[in-house]
């Protein structure tokens, strides 16, 4: 595969003030026309600076993807700064000039002569019309490697990347590799990663990668090979593998997410969803719902933050709580079947824990979470404990929630 | 001022799989303690190349923090290829190792023996604890250059920077620059520009950033001057005048949220709160309780999502729904009243809209969003559209509903 560089150009990007969305998205899109993508570098305006990475560049890629730099201030140095690495002078592209003076009478708006400026390129570049915007981008020969510039807004960026230089760049790719995503929760990276150890070493071409998203844990199945075909069969046989390794570990594939997964597993067997939630403070619901199709399944989701709540809209006997503490097993019990009762749902889920930082104890330490699930065939409680900040004690239990429930849906005759 | 690099280890960030959000926090906090970040370098899990490009940065930079890459899995290389670059055999930390093993007892889970590769080093680096996870950082001097070494996980990074490599780099920079970061939500980012056109011209030093946190906008301050006393008291004014521009857009400043702001006003004025909500399926619930403290002022919040619901846990009358549709501003007073008399809360807020895709209409289409705040003294509606995606539409319905809140609390003698 040819090396590929992505070049962002910006003291805003140094300085953080801006976040580098461009450099991920040209590096998703290079990686998948099968160009291999060694690194992302980002530097300021800095002519000297500018002009040495270019060259330095040249020496290590095929191609090199530039973004920033051409707009009309005077920070904008790139054209420049290509124009003196390649040893040539600027050159004014009286078409692009055109094109320049067209736009802003077009918009209505007076050009300043800074705008003109625009249409100045080092003397022999392809020039890469803009169809979003003001700055026209160029392409470039430089020692051996191709080297493409464009605006740093991204959707003048990805408008011309695509329009552009796709079609220039596309037949030095090699789209041969396919790659897998599996999504996993429930075990910790290190056994994700124990479990699979020794598949690369069996695979040819086999690359595995994992991301924690917490709380899941992404596992990548990368496979090239010398024809795409090969590739695609290799990957599926090491997803299956992988499934088999991790066992029910696994909740979905590709773009699924958990929220998705339960939301299928109910609405196959028609079945209606509802939640009380206590230390999770809307979050279960909140991951139902982002994702359309909710409406489908689920009924009511009674957030009883305080005891009194959980007595009101769950119906939970006061006394429970008062013998048993609102963190218990019996409560959670009463939470789940209580809320199925009231809202007439064919599953119900509950979950009441310490989130912490405060209110833990050392019988329940912050991060103890009850979970419970009721359906017409009873109801399964289950403790987890997961010992974090708050936030990320919430997810895991809304995590461990949402799981209990695929689980006993999937398992259970309902 | 020292030259410093940021350099971020990992295949799925020049894979483009995740946006590079630490290089921008690290140069964001590399700027603000005085540093000259010259550039940004990602690069992919690659042996050799992590080896050659800790040499040659050691040559171009005085400071190279580096991020990624120190996990327990095969893949992660860093720590092995720190030591090849100084020429330095690894050695187990018997310290990390022991506070590792901790660790995984505090948390009650097993420890895998992948993890306990986390406690190697290159023989005399300098190890920097991790309160936040397994991983330890370390530093290390190569060719009169200090590199750091830090998890990519981004909470831990941000902790181990602050904690153990802001103290040991801090003498090296020289920061005269003071920072003040004001948080808006109400008004389009060209307003806000609008309305701040000028001050930068009339401020030496001054420099306005913006950063769109959809769907709040930070101004960000940041005034440099020959003395930080200066810089402080400079920025303190611009801040002033930034507000009296901005008005009551400006909900907060520097580590405020939403929900700690709406917290504060409930909690000085002794009020409850209780919610329902329905297109925002849990998203208000969630963002009030992932701080601590909300216990002191959410009683509780229902997530009435069908029509059944909103009957059965705010009382809203079958025969509104019936007559004016969920989406509407009855149903969304009837809500707002009924949640509050329920729960038994001082003040109320409800929310009732088509979050879409689907669901809309000609007279009420996607993004049209019922709000109520219902208080002792009365009920006040508002209607608000915000046509965009789903879980856009959502979180611009919370932020308003919460908006609301803020301000009837604040106005109204309660």
């Amino acid at each position: 595969m040819h090396p590929s560089v992505i070049l962002t150009i910006g003291t805003e990007l140094t300085r953080g003030e801006l976040v580098n969305s461009n450099a991920a998205w040209l590096g998703e899109r290079l990686t998948a026309l099968g160009f291999d993508v060694v690194s992302h570098l980002t530097i300021a305006d800095d002519r000297a600076r500018i002009v040495r990475t270019l060259r330095s560049l040249a020496r290590e890629a095929k191609v090199v993807v530039v973004t920033g730099g051409l707009g009309p201030t005077t920070d904008d140095l790139t054209s420049e700064c290509a124009a003196e690495a390649l040893g040539v002078p600027m050159q004014r592209s009286e078409a692009s000039l055109a094109a320049i003076v067209a736009r802003f009478e077009r918009l209505g708006r007076p050009m300043s002569p800074s705008n003109a400026k625009q249409a100045d390129f080092p003397e022999g570049a392809d020039v890469l019309p803009n169809a979003q915007g003001t700055a026209p981008g160029f392409g470039m020969v430089l020692d051996g490697c191709q080297f493409f510039f464009m605006p740093g807004v991204p959707r003048e960026m990805k408008a011309m990347f695509e329009g552009e230089v796709v079609p220039r760049i596309a037949p030095l790719g090699r789209a041969l590799s396919h790659q897998i995503h599996l999504h996993c929760f429930g075990l910790p990276e290190s056994q994700v990663g124990e479990r699979l150890a020794g598949l690369e070493a069996a695979t040819p071409g086999l690359t595995l990668g994992y991301r924690a998203h917490f709380p899941e844990i992404e596992v990548k199945v990368l496979v090239r090979a010398d024809d795409l075909a090969t590739a695609k069969t290799r990957a599926a046989e090491v997803a299956r593998e992988v499934r088999a390794r991790l066992g029910e570990a696994v909740f979905g594939e590709g773009d699924d997410t958990f929220a998705a997964v339960v939301a299928r597993s109910l609405l196959e067997k028609k079945l209606t969803l509802a939640v009380a939630e206590s230390c999770t403070g809307g979050l279960v619901g909140h991951l139902l719902t982002r994702e359309a199709g909710a409406s489908a399944y689920l009924l009511a989701d009674a957030v009883t933050y305080a005891n009194e709540a959980k007595t009101r809209f769950a119906g939970v006997d006061p006394g429970l709580i008062a013998a048993h503490g609102a963190v218990s097993e019996e409560v959670a019990r009463a939470m789940a079947e209580g809320i199925r009762e009231r809202a007439g749902a064919d599953v119900a889920l509950s979950l009441t824990g310490v989130a912490g930082p405060s209110g833990g104890s050392p019988e329940k330490p912050v991060g103890t979470v009850f979970l419970a699930v009721a359906t017409a065939k009873g109801t399964r409680v289950k403790k987890v404990f997961f010992a974090h900040e708050r936030p990320m004690v919430q997810m895991f239990a809304a995590f461990a929630g949402l799981d209990l429930v695929r689980r006993e849906v999937e398992a259970a005759a309902l």
